[in-house]
């Protein structure tokens, strides 16, 4: 099945929606019918005192990453939304740019499930790992 | 108990390490042994597009409120982590003053464990519930 | 709202559909538009080695009590089926009969949220927490 | 790093402390410095009404393979325990033989958090996720 938005599409819609988003130059690096990767360049406003990118910005970048994998898949659903998340904080993440892979482990009629493990860019294992629920309204 | 941390010193310790959050007029509306009661002045940047508060900023103010509640109790330890954060999204947030409840369920020698319910100024039914866990270090 | 089912509508439903419940002598002790407190004798069966009350039935216990407080305002709707389930092991159960205590955050039209709080009948710290969230299919 | 424990060494485990999981012919199907991978047989008492499988016995599963992860890394150590479970519940469980797929996401001095995924054998999309927290004792 194509993609309802491809990778250009998912740009323009932050750049319209999300303009302070355009300004963090978020990278999406992959995309298919089942996945996406994510790059976040570190920056001054993601970094902890002690040099570590904090918390809510990888809960922030699972939000908006399960979000866009969501409408690559079904378009620009008004009403989609975050019911649920849960995250696991594993390692200590490198003051470095920051990755996120995200993959559907389900896309129901009314319901999506994700999946997101975070990594430095230095490192190979992961530094974090969240999984979401969307919930999607009935569809015309 | 007495507490280790009075909300004069957690505005203190917010200041010196958070300077960001000062700007945001967070407020320390209630604290005791077992809980904190916080109240979020609502501000553009918190907005979604559509007037409703933003996920993220729940996330955020949910870390934040455990941090303070914990360091409430135990003061201002290094190393202490968020492990883990789970949060359920249950009503559309107005777009008015934010209130979060937290109280420890547990503060063990190396665990603590959290709860947050969020609420509209304006409402009395819960907007979101969140519980979170963190990790305590040895202590000297 | 009155009820959809009373306690002894539930406990019908019980016999009829989880026959192996029966012999446990599970209580529902209490029962309103919001909330249900669930008893249950402890026995042998729940024990692990060293007296403890196993996490598997707390989880099973949390899962049967969700179903119960959700069929008590629908009524016994075919297909309604848990989505997810996130519990936080607090304490040492005692070896004695377990309250389970839960309310529901929210019964919209597709999702039911509650939360359940256990403890030992001798304690008056939870033991564990657990929130779910429940799919409700399409009402006719 | 050689495992701490084999799979002859995690039945005999299992035979002493829980007989009562003897009987039912759970498998061992792969272990490995990382992973585990567990075959259940369907049987009758992990089924409803309706021929599937419960969502208790996928939590038992995660719960119990989780348990055997752990003691593979670090041998069998009193008091390692659950701390916290989260699951989503994907797809309908078919009645036929239940796969656990589990691997460590990190096994820390304190904590170890791993991953499960659940398959019934004829598919080939998860039915089930769940992430757990256990915690470690403090080693002499």
């Amino acid at each position: 099945m194509p993609l309802a938005m491809q990778a250009a599409d998912l740009y323009s819609f932050l750049e319209r929606e999300f303009p302070q988003v355009g300004h963090m130059k978020l990278e999406i690096a992959e995309l298919d019918e089942q996945s996406i990767r994510l790059r976040l360049p570190v920056s001054e406003q993601h970094l902890r005192p002690g040099g570590t990118i904090s918390g809510p910005t990888l809960m922030w970048l699972a939000d908006l990453g399960m979000y866009l994998l969501v409408l690559s898949q079904i378009g620009p659903v008004a009403l989609a939304v975050t019911t649920s998340l849960n995250i696991n904080f594993l390692r200590r993440p490198e003051p470095v740019d920051l990755i996120a892979e995200g993959r559907l482990l389900k896309l129901g009629q009314r319901l999506a499930v994700g999946e997101f493990m975070f990594f430095s860019a230095a490192l190979d294992e992961p530094i974090a790992q969240a999984t979401l629920t969307y919930s999607i309204p009935p569809r015309q």
